[in-house]
């Protein structure tokens, strides 16, 4: 393309010519029956699929200029929709198998901008491991504001690990980051230039638009004999009382434990004089899974304890840090 | 709720008091595990799952109110949503058996309406026969437009059709509505007064707004031995060209027998001075079945033959009427 010409849009090249762009960048070579039908097809091994579904909504989810001026590249958009929901599946303690995809785009959006979506898609797959996972279809349409719908299927080798499975006397551990990505959303915010940020500093805002939730890792804590599991996409305090809830249990953090993950987000702290507790506690959207195990287990290498399941000591369960009781004050509801 | 109180909003709710309203109104008894953990989880009964996804965008593929004056409820956006998909599986001889919603809101968005399109699924389920069906899970987030995506899974208990397996000397059928979606569509948009209509056009309005798929009439054809099968959602011309492009084959439809689906629209094509013939080979949306069937089978009784496949005369795969080419000119592209 010559810089004369003005860039190409989807309006330009309609349906048909942005799925010519995208699916050779998509491997869809694992499907039955891959993109063009009425519907894709895949295999499935055992008797049970597990399916989730995440949508990413501009100005809600993603801004395509952040207030810190650092611009939002459609390929993280691809990336974080496939990470967020293959994250759903390794927290079953499931691996993911297949995908459908459904992009609503302004008409005035560039070719450009949905090469770099579908390169993102691409090495998210490859780069988080999901190497099962192919692309089985999906849909393309116009709207006023970019969304973008993944559902993913997955299968369980080992059982799948539900919320309410959490016993008294269980150790509760974390894998994957925890804190980052709300560390990085608050720079991404509040900090006010990013050509001014050093290399720890994008690294932690590079967390928010490029989560890495720790794959394989739900299948080796199933395997293992976690009690309970879910990813951490809400904030520790929030999720882990929606886990203490469905297992009709308390949960009772180790501070110091904690202390490790928030001493890591300190570049970003000193930049917006945050307490980086805060982000270990309620930021969201790492991925991180949260698993807990019985006594006695030998719990994979790459999850770190950090407290304790305990009985109820009323009718509600409680979520607590050295014994204090947190409520997720900062956690994140998509309404409010 | 008194009058004199505000209507309750989704933002006044947050997302678990929408759940709240929502989850009761769907059935997901069947699944092995329903909303409310990280992924949901369904029984498969073969080696194979299908997978199709549609999203359905405010201002794209519906109206709040349309020009004609006539209020889109959220029923029918639920309906629509369902049965679109349903439709895919449909098509490729196969039955749905689990589906997830993804729901984008603005915060204002009444509760009243949240129930209506939460009803609507429901109805739609019941109403086309998806018995099968169970809801697995969602997600529900803030937008400032209404995006409805969901994603269906189906399996084929007679092996799946395709579109690519039409061969020469099969008669080519169809099942289920032809124009009426695309006459109600003109209804909506062009006719002055919705109070004004009859009840004849009523329901051709009401077939935009609430289609009907032939459910089982996919599985049917697939055991009857049809040799290729889609859905039409793009209009008769546009979705048997590509029929014939995937299939390597030429069409030809005969007038008269696509005179009987016209001749049912008179009362829209008297209302806004159409030629009903128009609605039957380019109108969309109304997600009947076209299928190929080799000579000499016992085709169901609620397909209607339409045309023949035929040898390609050169090089390109063509589609006719009585030997005349057609071409879908007024066919559907979302982005032209």
């Amino acid at each position: 393309m010559t810089s004369n010409q003005p860039e190409a849009t989807v309006g330009d090249l309609g349906e048909q010519g942005i799925l010519e762009t995208i699916l050779p960048l998509l491997d869809s070579r694992k499907a039955n029956l891959g993109p063009g039908d009425d519907a894709g097809a895949l295999s499935v091994k055992s008797s049970e699929v597990l399916v989730s579904v995440d949508t990413l909504v501009e100005n809600q989810d993603f801004k395509l200029v952040w207030p810190s001026g650092l611009e939002h590249r459609a390929y993280d958009i691809g990336w974080k929709s496939i990470a967020q929901n293959v994250s759903d599946i390794n927290a079953m303690g499931g691996t993911s198998t297949g995908a459908v995809i459904s992009l609503s785009l302004p008409a005035s959006t560039s070719l450009e901008w949905v090469k770099d979506f579908a390169q993102g898609i691409a090495e998210a797959i490859n780069s988080l491991g999901a190497t099962e996972l192919t692309i089985l279809g999906g849909d393309l349409g116009k709207s006023t504001e970019i969304s973008v719908t993944t559902t993913v299927l997955g299968e369980c080798a080992h059982g799948k690990i539900l919320r309410s499975g959490a016993k008294p006397g269980d150790s509760i551990a974390v894998a994957g980051r925890l804190g980052d990505a709300g560390a990085g959303l608050e720079v991404l915010e509040h900090s006010r230039d990013a050509n001014t940020w050093n290399r720890a500093v994008r690294r932690i805002a590079e967390a928010q638009c490029r989560p890495v939730p720790p794959l394989g890792s739900g299948p080796r804590a199933a395997e293992a004999g976690a009690h309970a599991m879910m990813d951490i996409s809400d904030g520790l305090v929030r999720d882990s009382a929606r886990l203490a809830k469905s297992s009709g249990v308390s949960i009772d953090f180790n501070r110091q434990a904690l202390q490790t993950f928030a001493t890591r987000l300190t570049p970003a702290a000193q930049l917006t004089g945050a307490d980086p507790m805060d982000w270990v506690l309620h930021g969201g959207e790492d991925f991180g899974l949260l698993a807990t195990f019985p006594a006695g287990t030998e719990i994979p290498e790459e999850f770190t304890v950090i407290g304790a399941v305990t009985a109820r000591s009323g009718r509600r369960s409680q979520v607590s840090v050295d014994g204090k009781l947190v409520t997720a004050n900062s956690g994140f509801d998509h309404f409010n």
